[in-house]
């Protein structure tokens, strides 16, 4: 490549996203700008060890303020960002995030995800995004974990109670 | 009170933000919108059995993403909300939160808080949004509780690591 070739290349990829990662095997590609979107709960997992955090598009915002999200609305997004837990160096008893593990992501889609109870199931992998999944097929396992919450929309997460 | 004089009182009442919550002793006041702020980090704290989740405004949110936090920049507000920990019903190994605590600010501003280390520290407790303290002294309190992390510019919370 000669040197005004580079430099176009170089100059283009500078405008291209940060972390375009790869759409999921069953097609959905990741949210832009999901590290924005609002607050709708929190969890700790012992079992694994984690500290999670769960975000909603502005649909998904609007439903749980409202009290509205059995079931959810169309559009709604759910983002869940997950980190191993380690502990305070100066409060033993906290845990706080360390290494990210991945990012889930819940879109409601009836018509289009009706083989998997309305919801589009997508993760990424790591600080490097890394889809999960070998095919399309990947999602019946998020089917299978969830389906303790089919009564509620098929969705763990409760917004938190704020005043 | 005469009938026209109520419907106007509810009126002007229905004009009113829904939980206007009055300033803590030290003059701060809760800042408008901090649902709405986006997140920061996210704990759980064994010894209260509480789950965490620290919100930041604009200021703090792009001190963070720069890795410039130590010192915050002036202008910073730090927002945490608390809730008790309880067990997921549909995953035992689960927390989840349940009742509100209180929702606690530090706000940056080195020249009007030097008295306690250049942050503005205050707490609503509860649903009702009580401020917490008898008198401005009660910040004491709280730089006392902050001072091992003292050097990481009095705040506990390291900003996520996100992909």
């Amino acid at each position: 490549m000669n040197r005004p070739l580079i430099a176009l290349t170089l100059a283009l990829a500078a405008t291209l996203p940060a972390h375009a990662a790869d759409p999921a095997p069953n097609g959905i590609t990741m949210p832009d700008g999901y590290k924005d979107w609002r607050l709708l709960s929190t969890h700790m997992r012992s079992d694994n060890n984690t500290l999670r955090a769960v975000l909603g598009n502005d649909i998904a915002i609007k439903a749980a303020r409202e009290g509205k999200t059995n079931p959810w609305p169309e559009g709604a997004v759910l983002a869940k960002m997950v980190w191993k837990a380690k502990k305070h160096e100066k409060w033993e008893a906290a845990s706080e995030p360390g290494d990210f593990v991945h990012a889930e992501f819940m879109t409601k889609n009836t018509a289009r995800f009706a083989s998997t109870g309305g919801w589009g199931y997508a993760r990424w992998l790591g600080q490097d995004q890394k889809p999960y999944g070998k095919d399309a097929g990947f999602a019946q396992e998020c089917v299978a974990c969830h389906t303790p919450v089919k009564d509620n929309d098929w969705v763990f997460t409760r917004p938190v109670k704020l005043p």
